[in-house]
């Protein structure tokens, strides 16, 4: 009765509520509620549209918010991996990879490809679209833990070092950005939030 | 020290982080958990990317996109109106224009002059872009519901007439989706969700 692209689409929309109840490791700003993963995947689509004059190449920007709007998606499978786990790579798991041929195919094949596509492009990072949405991924949670007395940068493990090579990425993303990130860091430091070591 | 560009744009990242506190009437899929705006904007965007082959119209995607991840922002000032009430108009009010004006005025002046313009032209529902959004915003509580048993539909004063007349936005928007979305809230009726009068 009614199209099988219709039924198919639908069905991906009500697949994806799950990323709903997966939470982050991060907190809501000056918060002690964990975020969860839809609601980051749209605070990373405002700040990609508020701050993409920062972005170091021009970009797509439609592109970029496809990017951060799925970037988690495949986590419905795979979970979330907190980002100074010293267990588990963060990213480009087969399990993840997985979740993406799975999830993105209940669409219509040719989104479904689409899709996939672009979260490949994310994982990579190579293209000016990845690197600058890849430095929105990086830069909402440095926002967060400095509003909430260093946050998850009390974990064990987690130290400046870490905390710096991983936020590097901002820079390479969005050079503009990359003093403001520095300095939040430093901050840290200074206030004890971060481990210099 | 950093450009005054930069420090409104954080400023505006951080004040809209609270909308992941405001909460709507309907529940996520097959839940008894209230869904919040942050995770009710993501989904329409991801619905708007899966489902814009649907609209009646062309329309500049990136722009529906930014309609439906901004329209729910002016809820930190105003508050969430649920859909059905009788007591309360539940768009363009004057205290949801004073919200937009302060909560888009964080940004740099361009930046807000251009959300704001995209917030009104979404409310006014006359450009194809506004009618697809809007279509999107019927569609996904509708998806909802009839996931949840009815739903908001049980609410005190919720009929059929009512609920047949917001969700014709869809088909304004969207017509190919229209014969589906009825078939849902004719199901609702049949399974007793929602009466009749």
């Amino acid at each position: 009765m009614f199209s099988d692209t219709l039924l198919k689409q639908i069905d991906f929309i009500k697949e994806i509520d799950k990323i709903k109840y997966i939470q982050r490791k991060t907190k809501l700003f000056n918060s002690d509620r964990r975020e969860n993963d839809a609601e980051h995947s749209w605070h990373l689509a405002m700040m990609a549209i508020v701050l993409s004059g920062h972005s170091n190449e021009p970009v797509d920007l439609l592109k970029v918010i496809k990017m951060v709007l799925i970037h988690d998606i495949v986590e419905i499978d795979a979970g979330d991996t907190f980002i100074y786990d010293t267990q588990k790579n963060h990213t480009n798991t087969d399990e993840e990879r997985l979740a993406a041929n799975r999830i993105f195919g209940i669409l219509p094949k040719e989104q479904a490809e689409e899709l996939i596509a672009i979260w490949e492009e994310f994982e990579l990072g190579e293209t000016a679209e990845a690197k600058f949405a890849k430095s929105m991924d990086r830069l909402e949670p440095l926002l967060q833990n400095s509003s909430n007395n260093g946050g998850t940068w009390k974990e064990p493990g987690v130290t400046y070092k870490k905390v710096f090579a991983k936020k590097r990425t901002i820079k390479e993303g969005a050079e503009s950005i990359w003093p403001y990130a520095e300095s939040l860091i430093n901050e840290g430091v200074k206030k004890g939030f971060l481990k210099e070591e």
